[in-house]
């Protein structure tokens, strides 16, 4: 009668721990809850239950979280969704549960039955899910009225009225890839929005940069919600390209898009709790009156501008990265680049391309990860041809890397580096026989992590490091800047480089100086700085904090949200943004869980 | 040691026929291929054996074009994909196969052992397949080139020089979207090409229309190649938001579509096999060269305008359905609209809904098919939210379409519309009761088949029928018109109809009238009527040809192609007018099998 009990079978092993699991909480028992999860613990919340975004770390973050949460968020039927898989001891599922108001999708690691990883994120609001797919909207009533209205009639209504007679529930300032990808959710859910943008036409702020930029992430890592781009695009698709794609997107999803338009004030009445928004439209001043803002001025604030002794004097040209208009114009000039990261290999290869004599200088050591190399050790498993192949979708994917929690990412990301080390080791030799100072990030944990960390510190080479190995492009590193004199810069061991143009690569500030700029300074810092984790490392001070500071979740200015990031995040977080401001606009409850104290001004 | 003999696995089954059936094609053994078939058997041919779309009917068709085409084609590989399935007798399998030049796919029936229908179709040229998926091009070359050409130049340059300094391949008249389908085909083909359209924006040709128009056809019937609608497109798509969708196709597809340009003429150098084009683009004369010219102009021809006696002292005013401008103008006018199909109800409801006076004048019987009841009975198991669900893709839907020969397409339909009739009996009756003089098609076999013999005859109704029923649209039928007068029509009955407005929405010519406009009469008498099957019917005359008269196949006149239909049919089609144009172009052999002869003139 004695057998050796079974391997248990993973889907059922996983769906008895959700069971028991969703037991506990349904009838308070937190302590049983808590006892459930291994010591080494994390329970990353995408707002179903904190309506916020917040990753809980060990025993005592998720009794606290569960004391604060489960009574109003009422989870129920967590339940697998396909099948559970096990691999060395650890269970991994996808899962689906409810809450009193949502809908939500989860994924979970155990380790054997403790749960290590958890992670649940909202997918719709019961009752105000998007028409899509069998619920689609039929487009004509069957039927004959009088005098009913087209579907080009009440669309030119509305683009005449919105911002006039009617106002928006949402304002976002910036109209590049984050404010589009915004836009379209609010859009399919509903909420009345308009979208501020600066330039002539949508995309303008891709097409606007130097001339041999394509994106540096895979296309499969790139599409925007709802339509993905069609199976023939370019791995990695040059800027105009992908303008032009922004463009036909803003159309196809109806936006609100007010092109030529930038809000020069914003202030917001805590009493009314309405924002007044003030939009020199192409020359005519509107004032909006949304209830919520959204900055989406890019994951970067404003540009960065070194303060350098002398550069008053210099008789050429000096731009910030930002403003360079591309190398046609420099062909045969001398031309130093300070800084070394992505916008500086960019423009480096960009000037050297038009045949100007080309310096970098190098401040601090750079991460190169080779394109080629990236796509295949880090990208390749979520977003490539085979992981679509293997069943992988966008969304998939999206959720997996969400599934991770920061503080021990690196743990995952560390092996690729050391892999990504070796496989390119003669460029790295070649580089530092260059004398260019190489780093892979301070605890080897490379690209994904820099970006995460601080949004800089690398260069993804397409081809630019090739040129500073070979001196193409010539190299000046680990020397200080003594000044800038009227025709160069004089370096602090007495060289000088002479230039007829100086471009500062010098990155970007915090993205909450927009809300310095158009808000105030007072809000600016009552939100502080925005971006980062808290690792405490290079140019992102602990203490540690688990989550993107400020990015798609509440801030400490009630009603303003920031949004931004690459065009993976941007894709993703703007559905967990898009539901927040849904929420409110349909007047549910969002008690916030775990507002984040600010810590940094910027 | 005797058991009864299993009932086959379906899959086995089908494999074993088609490696029987390919053996002996490979071993020149055609009599014995074709004693695989049933005596009631057919074999539709798409480009892959004929380099044309014909339907052999019975064992002599088939024998014949197994006797000129199989040793040019060299099939091999005939083998189920997926899984085979058997319901009654009849398995049913998709299967791939492989002739010297191409990739193909078919869809098989057989009767026990012997075939009942059999479709074979190509895929994709060898060593010119479309770049996509795993085969996309990388976008950017890595490493750095001086002054090499971005995406943005090399495509300023192309559309700069196309027409001028180099020549398109094809040249494609009609912008619309039969045009827009094929040329994106052909982009992605690589075959140069340029779009002539006369409107000022992609998508005119459905803005134009009347303001209350909507696709009459459900979304999943409505996809173009390659970018599907988002899945919160309505049903029922708005003509203004087809006509965006299609503007932001062309951008997306990067085509050379030429607006503001009309073709004013071309003509056929037989010798040189090359046609020289006159385009009247925005103003300046442009001649092309093209070794190709396809006419996509729509399935319908020019205007059908009626003699009427004493048309020419009507004093109001009369127009074509084409040119019917929407009901706003005619509030509380008199209006006569002659015809009962689809344009003369929507502009019935459409003057109705302004408030005019509206009667509609019958001359013949008209089917009537309520759209609900036409998409839940027709399309839903094909083009639909279930059919999605139930993995029918639309590309698989369009080829299970495909399989059904038109010979015996007419026995599938007769039951659809005999559910119809019962189903909407009390429309049908109130319909009868206020005049109207209805039919289901010669046999029965009601919308599709009217659709594919005559392209005319009927209403999909989305509202009108109940106008008529009602009497809100006045109705005077089965009377012929006698003259027109200066104020009215005129009927045989001795009673007038005083008119402000008179409609003629009598339908459209054949297509082959473009060619006589454009090219010459002399050409469009040589390659004759377009449209239609042959099928002995009401403006289908005979005899039985099997396949849409001169559409995406080859014609009389070398190098003139027809290429138009409604979105699944300029979607489908596309696909083999497009390889048979690509295959062309790289100069492979396209021999074709069994031109058709022309045995009408319109």
């Amino acid at each position: 009668m004695t057998e050796a009990s079974p391997t248990p079978n993973p889907t059922a092993h996983v769906n008895r721990w959700l069971s028991d699991f969703g037991a506990a909480i349904a009838r308070g028992d937190h302590a049983a809850a808590v006892a459930m999860f291994d010591d080494d613990c994390y329970w990353r919340d995408l707002v179903s239950f904190t309506w916020n975004i917040r990753t809980q770390e060990g025993h005592d973050a998720i009794r606290a979280m569960l004391d604060a949460t489960a009574a109003e968020a009422q989870p129920s039927g967590w339940k697998v969704d396909g099948e559970a898989t096990e691999a060395g001891g650890v269970f991994e599922s996808w899962f689906t549960f409810e809450t009193a108001l949502a809908r939500g999708r989860g994924q979970i690691r155990l380790k054997g039955d403790k749960c290590w990883t958890l992670l649940t994120t909202m997918v719709e609001l019961k009752g105000f899910e998007e028409a899509k797919g069998a619920s689609r909207p039929k487009g004509v009533q069957h039927g004959i009225e009088r005098d009913r209205q087209s579907w080009l009639e009440r669309k030119t209504q509305e683009e005449a009225e919105l911002g006039y007679k009617t106002q928006p529930y949402v304002v976002i300032i910036g109209g590049g890839q984050g404010g589009i990808a915004m836009g379209a959710r609010l859009k399919r859910l509903g909420v009345p929005t308009i979208i501020i943008e600066k330039n002539p036409r949508a995309g303008d702020s891709w097409r606007n940069r130097y001339r041999s930029l394509c994106l540096h992430d895979p296309v499969w890592y790139d599409h925007l919600p709802y339509l993905p781009f069609p199976d023939h695009w370019p791995v990695f698709a040059p800027k105009d390209k992908i303008g032009d794609w922004l463009e036909s997107y803003t159309k196809i999803m109806e936006l609100n898009y007010w092109t030529l338009s930038e809000a020069t004030s914003a202030s917001y009445d805590e009493a009314a709790k309405e924002w007044t928004v003030t939009v020199n439209r192409n020359g005519e001043t509107v004032v909006l009156k949304p209830k919520q803002l959204v900055l989406a001025t890019g994951m970067s604030g404003l540009p960065n501008i070194p303060k350098i002794a002398g550069a008053e004097d210099f008789k050429g040209e000096i731009h910030h990265s930002s403003k360079h208009p591309g190398g046609e114009a420099y062909r045969g000039k001398k031309c130093v680049v300070i800084g070394s990261n992505n916008s500086a290999h960019d423009i480096c290869a960009d000037l050297w391309e038009h045949g100007a004599d080309v310096t970098m200088l190098q401040r601090s050591s750079t991460h190169i990860a080779r394109s080629d190399t990236l796509m295949e050790l880090a990208l390749g498993g979520l977003y490539s041809e085979e992981a679509v192949k293997s069943g992988v979708t966008t969304n998939t994917a999206d959720l997996i890397f969400a599934s991770i929690p920061y503080k021990i990412m690196h743990t995952f990301q560390i092996p690729v580096y050391e892999e990504m080390a070796r496989r390119d080791a003669d460029l790295y030799s070649r580089l530092e026989k260059a004398g260019f100072m190489l780093d892979f990030g301070e605890d080897g944990s490379g690209l994904f992590m820099k970006y995460l960390r601080r949004g800089s510190g690398y260069y993804i080479d397409v081809g630019a490091s090739e040129l500073v190995a070979n001196g193409s492009i010539k190299l000046k590193s680990g020397v200080a800047i003594e000044r800038i004199t009227e025709h160069g810069v004089k370096m602090a061991d007495g060289t000088e480089l002479p230039a007829d143009l100086i471009v500062y690569a010098t990155g970007y500030g915090s993205m909450n100086g927009w809300a310095a700029r158009i808000i105030s300074q007072q809000v600016a810092d009552k939100v502080g700085k925005c971006w980062g984790l808290g690792s405490a490392t290079i140019k992102d001070p602990g203490p540690w904090e688990g989550e993107e500071r400020n990015m798609w979740k509440p801030t400490q200015q009630e009603a303003l949200w920031f949004h931004g990031g690459n065009l993976h995040q941007s894709r993703h977080y703007s559905q967990f943004l898009s539901l927040q401001l849904k929420a409110r606009y349909e007047g549910l409850p969002t008690p916030v869980y775990g507002l984040a104290p600010v810590y940094h001004l910027s």
